[in-house]
């Protein structure tokens, strides 16, 4: 019954934590219904009510200090080796575990880069830190980010075959969608249409059904984190759309571009193809470069550059994030060297992180050109997991 | 498009700002898709990818200073009536909201006492200190958990009404499972048919899946927050399942308890009619007291103190949480004055809080008897808005 998968990342924790000299990694968390920590689901696999302190050691310990009336489910998830139930006040049975440990440094979950490393609430900050103020421990606390960067990013064969099954069946999706679009249908009827076939296969969205898909038809469309709007699909629109299942608890997160042929025409015109192209190029341009131990603003310039020498605006946003479990996973990011990625893009590029690559332009009157592919990053380069979109799909009706 | 039920919390909110002598409310968050401030539902209505800050003012304006990719989407969700979005950074943009409203004292989303007023990670909280650090802002800076405890516990006639309706639908299945229940399945199958009968009417549950229903048979049950197991009904078990839906983003939460009878019997054994009946009797004695003004503790202590007269082992938890858009809402909490409860059992009960009743004890040698009613509390005292189980449920077959 206990999920294998958690038991795999528990063990590359530990090893994670002796290769970052870290004694203790302690997640914090309460009524994990209204607020939940990132990282419980591949830790832990359950969540918790009352406080509750999840407890890895770089020895390979597993140790819950939970609410009494949660010790039975906790066995039954069974991801934790020992539990320690208490009824009134968590600080006790908290303090004898650090006192059985004595460890010099103990990771807590928080991190002012990455929000998959920072599921501790300021409130429940404020929480630990009082029960610790009379131990030595308080002074030994660090941010868990190093931690949650190199866990989530370094992806296991077992995981990274579930993101290649992911993309394999939204790859599916886009192909049924093209015989889909026509003019005249809405944004949301596009949307509606990927939805019931993600439904029918029994898989889940990527993210929230609002904006997944997310789908932009023609010039002038709503921001890329927008949701489909009652907007028709015209002859002469390039559309884009955004979208990614969950497989297996892994998430895929793909984008293809469109293109409605109008009356007469064969192909798309002169300046979609250019678009296109550029954008298609920048994507190559970016992997060809990308491998273990560069720093992901390296790999952004390459892409941004490329598409503002070819007179176009450079993208609002980063060439790619980490995808796993979340979305947006993982600690390093390949973005630009913008104060609010914080550290993010300066973060080395590890073997077996999975990226997205996503640069988008405007091709003026007619729409966005963008593609989403996803690489896994080798010793010396990467592998493309996803099979790139060479050729602007072409609308004929 | 805008919820309306969105606009009259807002509206609410800026009248406990002023009531509170809070001239401001920030909600300060990101990536909303990996850990969602509780509050972003209520007031809000959609998430937000970058540093994001959510501002309520006390005379009712509403200005969401998020990133420029989100602005469109933001304008369709239409619940801020200004949004100030960004490229690079949050700073600049949100130093000059606060530089036009000169805050004296500004609400953050923490609280040491409640999760649902603390969706402030420790790293955002980090990052805003640092946003602040060179304004007269970082020393006005408080704790949003009474205008949280107060929004989210004095609920209006239509989240009444979302309430009483979710209930309803609730005792229906449960009249449902009645029919259901037999010697030999098991809890795992009684949640299955459960399920189906929600997932057909189109509700969400109001919990998670793996403990929604929650289902227990005869003795030696797992922890009260496990998810039903392979164990088998048999004759002279006591069951009992803890439930509830949304209806309209609104939760019900309530529990029944059977009885299997043995052959030859027509009725529970003696000891199990006690058990039940000093449940029964301790939610009503309960009820009697509770009014606006009274502590959660003072009437934790009635029921508690009913069991425990009568030979039973005091519950594990407090007597009943207040209900709405979760589950566990509210800020006052009807529980013993244990320390993990914070001050939640010492926060006055105001009109209009919508509260589970929910006492339990053991049955020795048969199960736990355990009901869950809720009340709303009006100025003189409660009303149900669950009709009272007030004979424990006969399974003959």
């Amino acid at each position: 019954m206990t999920n294998p998968m958690i038991i795999e990342k528990q063990n590359q924790a530990a090893a994670i934590l002796r290769e970052k000299n870290i004694d203790m990694w302690l997640t914090f968390v309460r009524e994990t219904g209204n607020i939940k920590d990132p990282m419980l689901d591949m830790i832990v696999g359950t969540g918790a009510t009352w406080h509750s302190a999840f407890i890895l050691t770089n020895t390979g310990e597993t140790i819950a200090v939970i609410g009494s009336l949660e010790e039975a489910n906790m066995k039954t998830v069974g991801t934790f080796k020992t539990i320690k139930p208490y009824l009134k006040s968590v600080k006790e049975d908290l303090i004898k575990v650090l006192d059985e440990y004595k460890p010099e440094k103990i990771a807590i979950n928080y991190s002012r880069n990455s929000s998959l490393a920072d599921g501790l609430t300021y409130g429940m900050y404020l929480e630990l830190t009082n029960i610790l103020k009379d131990t030595p421990y308080l002074e030994k606390l660090v941010s868990s980010e190093e931690i949650v960067s190199a866990l989530r990013g370094r992806k296991s064969t077992s995981e990274i075959d579930n993101i290649k099954s992911a993309i394999k069946e939204t790859l599916i999706i886009f192909d049924e969608v093209t015989g889909f679009i026509q003019p005249g249908k809405t944004e949301k009827e596009i949307a509606q249409f990927v939805i019931s076939k993600v439904k029918e296969r029994g898989f889940e969205l990527a993210w929230d059904e609002e904006h997944c898909p997310a789908v932009f038809t023609g010039p002038d469309t709503a921001g890329a984190h927008s949701g489909p709007t009652d907007k028709k699909i015209e002859r002469g629109h390039v559309i884009n759309m955004d979208f990614g299942i969950k497989y297996n608890g892994y998430c895929s997160d793909l984008q293809r571009t469109w293109y409605v042929l109008r009356e007469g025409e064969n192909n798309a015109p002169e300046e979609v193809l250019k678009g296109f192209n550029v954008i298609r190029d920048s994507i190559q341009m970016a992997a060809a470069e990308l491998k273990a131990g560069k720093q992901g603003c390296e790999i952004d310039d390459i892409a941004r550059n490329h598409i503002v020498e070819n007179g176009y605006e450079e993208y609002p946003h980063g060439l790619g994030h980490q995808v796993g479990k979340a979305a947006h996973d993982g600690g390093a990011l390949m973005a630009p060297r913008w104060e609010r990625y914080g550290n993010l893009p300066f973060i080395k590029i590890e073997e077996s992180n999975v990226f997205t690559i996503e640069p988008r332009l405007t091709i003026e009157g007619y729409g966005i050109a963008t593609m989403e592919e996803i690489v896994v990053v080798t010793k010396d380069g990467c592998e493309f997991l996803s099979e790139p979109q060479n050729e602007i799909y072409l609308i004929k009706q």
